[in-house]
């Protein structure tokens, strides 16, 4: 296929998200080809301030802005709103995460920025929607995945429910806002017209229950915390190997049989009592202690290796470091290690969106603050030189 | 706003999606408006395969496929392959979470399908990835979650590495999909030109690790798992209640003076081992007693009351019959109750994307095996009633 532009390419976004969600959500458009400004108060975006005060620079701030142009802009002035709403004039997408209602009690909520720029996409990201009655419940990551039913379904049988450890509800509700708004980018190639879109975090993790609500229906309530055990099937769970853990599973009784080849039991693969997966799931403690014993004799690479092999879904359980350096996502350029003017050598990431015949973008540092305030309030709106340091003085950038 | 059709309205888009990441992706575009046809074998999708063997209907199939029309089609067939192609050609969208390489190897992949109709939007979601050295490893989601260095930030410090009990990879790699999907809809839009898209779970996971990278950042090295612990400040845990747990924390200043507040502890918010976030950090094993302490003294909805009043984020840690029967959601339409034909009264879900002045699509219970046959290869293909019996009768449909 021949190069072809990234599908964004000629947008502008203006990204007035804060810490994961919005921010997530406007990476992805900027990696897809569009350009965009994240705006920010001198305060800052809560997710690089620790920057600000001297706590060192945000590795999470740096991964999540690259190829964006920073400005400053105060919407507690005036002429702040004023500026905002000329930028939402000549901008195709506004997203924010604050929470609901903010930008509204400003004077620059949806209804008067869509009225300035009927073609506008305008996106809320949020932890409980625009609506209802949890509508104003302080949403934090986990806070949400409290609420959700994530940490009901997440633990052992006999400890406490835990968090997932990865941001699921900021990146969930990031992602789905993207879809959301490119949907609405794409309806107003056909009718002219914006919208506004809007996700909540808590809705983005409900369908990833899916499994616990299909074992909750059929018992009629809900079963203990599994571990990494599965309600159906055996063996399924991470075993400790000779070193580090190993996560395994038979789902076919093909799987079943080439384990017990890659174990070299071909005993165990006769036993009547493991014959299915029904009867392997009634003696689940038994499939999991053959398991474990082999594994335990092997260093995890080994037994994933012997695994794989005979066609067993498998993989080892890999800790940070392993991942950041990972061969395949660096041959694939989904990691690309870059020397960054503020942190050093770092592992920066581009989309998990991957366009076939469209080179991603070469990944640019995030900006620093107000970075790019000359250019975008210049430049590009036209301001002279003078009226710009006079938004400076007066605090307004 | 006036009353407008959903984003995709007038979309067809194949299904040939299984489980979890592919139909995701399409359980989206449906309920974005679009005509989703769901392809399948007469074995069927593994997710339904459980009810096709007697063992009862699926609830996770019925989640995942509202809204769709069922065929049946043997792609080992020389004809089914020839009717595959002659419904790519009137589609706008086909979507495959198969193992790479699949269709190409059964002669229909996207360079076929793409040749004859160069406008259609070729959608594959993988464990790894269409390229690369691990692009063949076999990836279900729990094992894409140990090799995505997930479960290595999952679970207490003293226990074993553990997955997030949703199933994140299959869903984060789905909405991705949906995601690369619009993008390339939009760019045709444009362009006229189809595209190849593509999302591998584990590159969808990496995202979701940021704070974590950036705490390995700042350490030089990755510290034990901290449960539901933060790196870097407290209170930020889950609580045991009288009754249930809480999850509750503080990021400003204020939020804990509000915490002290909701406690009735004036003493202690103005002790000086807690002035900061820094120094209840240092003293987090105090600061968890403390609040652990009032948190066993109230049931669990009176926590979170009492500190929501005051201004600290904090949630109930709900249960899923908690969670399938929340007012909020089901008030926001997100959640409905719906007498099912096979299932009886059961919870389906609609789509966390909200497109204001859109009506939500009636959800419309998923279909059975090749339930339209008849309608699809009749009325749309235009085959007659003979050659469809001889369809059936040469089980290529």
């Amino acid at each position: 296929m021949s190069e072809r532009p990234l599908p964004l390419d000629g947008l502008l976004v203006l990204d007035l998200g804060q810490i994961y969600q919005g921010p997530y959500a406007t990476f992805l458009m900027a990696q897809a080809g569009a350009n965009v400004i994240k705006v920010e108060t001198k305060k800052a975006d809560p997710l690089r301030r620790r920057e600000l005060v001297g706590d060192g620079p945000s590795l999470p701030f740096a991964l999540l802005n690259s190829n964006k142009r920073g400005v400053t802009l105060n919407l507690k002035s005036e002429r702040g709103r004023e500026l905002l709403i000329a930028m939402a004039k000549r901008a195709d997408v506004l997203v924010e995460n604050f929470a609901p209602g903010v930008l509204d009690r400003l004077g620059v909520g949806a209804a008067v920025l869509r009225t300035a720029n009927p073609r506008l996409i305008y996106a809320s990201g949020t932890g409980y929607g625009l609506s209802g009655p949890d509508r104003d419940r302080l949403a934090m990551d986990p806070t949400v995945q409290a609420a959700a039913g994530v940490m009901s379904i997440t633990g052992l049988a006999d400890g406490p429910p835990l968090r997932s450890g990865p941001a699921i509800g900021d990146f969930l509700g990031g992602v789905h806002l993207y879809g959301a708004v490119v949907s609405a980018l794409y309806q107003r190639e056909r009718t002219g017209q914006g919208a506004v879109v809007e996700v909540a975090m808590q809705e983005a993790l409900y369908p990833t229950l899916a499994s616990d609500l299909g074992l909750f229906h059929r018992a009629g309530h809900q079963e203990p915390r599994r571990g990494n055990r599965h309600g159906g099937l055996a063996p399924y769970n991470v075993y400790p190997a000779k070193t580090g853990h190993v996560a395994l599973l038979c789902i076919t009784e093909q799987q079943w049989q080439g384990l017990m080849s890659a174990m070299d039991r071909p005993d165990l693969a006769e036993d009547p009592r493991l014959a299915t997966n029904l009867e392997r799931a009634e003696h689940v403690d038994l499939v999991d202690e053959i398991v474990e014993a082999w594994a335990r004799s092997l260093d995890r690479d080994e037994v994933v290796r012997r695994a794989q092999r005979h066609g067993v879904p498998s993989a080892p359980v890999r800790d940070l470091a392993e991942v950041m350096s990972d061969p395949h996502m660096h041959e694939r350029g989904m990691l690309q290690r870059k020397r960054h003017r503020d942190l050093g050598e770092v592992v920066l990431m581009s989309s998990p969106l991957r366009f076939h015949g469209a080179e991603r973008r070469e990944l640019v540092e995030h900006p620093r603050i107000g970075e790019h305030n000359r250019e975008v309030y210049g430049s590009w709106l036209g301001l002279d030189d003078d009226e710009i340091a006079e938004l400076e003085r007066n605090g307004v950038i």
